[in-house]
């Protein structure tokens, strides 16, 4: 079974629809990697890339899009919405099938050095790949952004991990570094009262006490005339989506309001539904290798 | 996105390895072609193979499997607990991605005709692809087995669909037919009574006024001092798996007794499971679409 990695990097241009496709095009040109999402937002000035593939083709499919990126996107021009740090932005490294978390760690850490290398960019490795807790969360690294990147790396606490103590004159710095897939999952509530969501979003998310892979927020759906728990599941192997549901049910119920419904906004592997499924259904002995698509997945080598 | 259908072909052979051996690797061979699994029972004296593969795959596996087994199965000489007609005894197409249940109808009429001229084999259409009630259930086809055949096709309503009316003198006949994924699944109840399991299953099966896509029976797990209500799921988009595991679970609580769990036998379609999450989650506007597998495996083109 080939391991299947997924890169998810965002880059600061969001406008021209044509450098957009040359920089996604030059990704695709990458024998071994997927393109499987691509969306650009110009309001933020910024596209946001999906591809899979192993660990040898995710490593060229980034060196790839920094080859065609660099000389198109100046920073020092760059204005949109998103806070940003770099041409590259940030490059997360999700490990989906057949590799692990430290894997991506240890693929981060080759990316960064040859990123820093060949491209003279300084690299801030972040979340899982971080050398310390305060280099974890991409909002701390990216802080002060692309403008404030010169004086920030004087600091010796902001010494980048590989490259350059100097900001790229055009192209900034960027984060890269290995996390577990994300879920963005939203649960609506059957009432027009925020505080309601507001308060049961502070009572699962980890930093009010809550699960420890949970982020949480509460936003009202007018427009419907309900509000929602928007929730980021950060890992959903040790956070699943069931418990959080059936938590967010508990607390909803205490103020008399009634879970309507929930989503998933994009993508989620496969394994966080299976883990739903086999929880309600009380399966024993379940594996994930009796999923018939799974089956089709591995003989593909 | 190419057409992922399933082909799960009993043939009566499953004591001589080699021979086994050699049937399953005439399938192996054919390009398109991906065999997921093969099952031989020596006291059935029987084997079961599982391939996938587009349409055109999988006609060409069906006929490379027949020129395999015809001359190295001989049913004159066949002794085996599992009742049988012919050498290759059932066909079953089964729709997974991308194809509906009717183009698998189409798929086995087309193969029934080419197996008929090819090796003049008598054929029954069975299951979905069956021209009369009567032909559909595999068990009222096969009646009387391999011996009982020569004088059962003198009856006009037993005249085989495609091919002679008379069997093959060592191949005897064969069904083929399309059908929907089918699931085994069983709910393990926390009695050691087998009536509660058997009033249970005769309260879900189709037969007895319960579901339509259900057959049940009671099954006791003595070792385990427990009981199970046993379950074939004969077509799980239209009888989802969650709705008979409430009902299961309703008409056990009138008993006093809860559910202690459930398995799955075998092989299930992610959907099957996807059906379950979005049921309990209350999931809105869920669709495959959004599960990374899923885009893994349409990205193949």
């Amino acid at each position: 079974m080939r391991s299947v990695i997924e890169c998810v990097p965002n880059f600061s241009e969001g406008v021209e629809t044509s450098l957009v496709e040359e920089i996604a095009g030059a990704v695709r040109a990458v024998p071994g990697v997927r393109v499987l999402n691509l969306s650009s937002d110009p309001a933020h000035n910024r596209s946001v890339l999906t591809f899979v593939g192993d660990a040898e083709g995710v490593r060229a499919g980034v060196l790839a899009l920094f080859e065609a990126a660099v000389p198109r996107i100046d920073l020092t021009r760059h204005r949109g919405e998103h806070p940003r740090m770099g041409a590259v932005d940030v490059v997360p490294l999700i490990p989906i099938r057949g590799a692990t978390l430290q894997e991506c760690v240890a693929l981060s850490r080759k990316i960064a050095e040859e990123v820093a290398t060949r491209f003279g960019i300084p690299v801030y490795l972040y979340e899982d790949s971080a050398g310390s807790e305060g280099r974890r969360n991409l909002a701390d690294v990216r802080k002060g952004e692309f403008e404030g990147l010169g004086s920030r790396m004087e600091r010796p606490d902001w010494k980048p991990d590989f490259g350059p103590v100097r900001p790229h004159a055009t192209a900034g710095a960027v984060a890269i570094g290995a996390r577990a897939p994300l879920i963005a999952y939203n649960i609506n509530l059957g009432t027009k009262d925020l505080a309601v969501a507001d308060r049961i979003a502070k009572s699962i998310r980890h930093i009010g006490g809550g699960f420890r892979y949970v982020k949480a927020m509460a936003v009202d759906l007018s427009a419907r005339g309900i509000v929602q728990v928007s929730i980021n599941m950060t890992n959903y192997r040790k956070t699943p989506l069931h418990r959080v549901f059936e938590c967010v049910r508990s607390e909803a119920e205490r103020h008399g309001v009634a879970i309507v419904g929930s989503e998933i906004v994009g993508l989620t592997p496969a394994d966080a539904l299976f883990m739903a499924a086999e929880h309600y259904l009380r399966l024993e002995g379940f594996s994930s290798e009796q999923v018939l698509e799974t089956k089709l997945l591995e003989e593909e080598g």
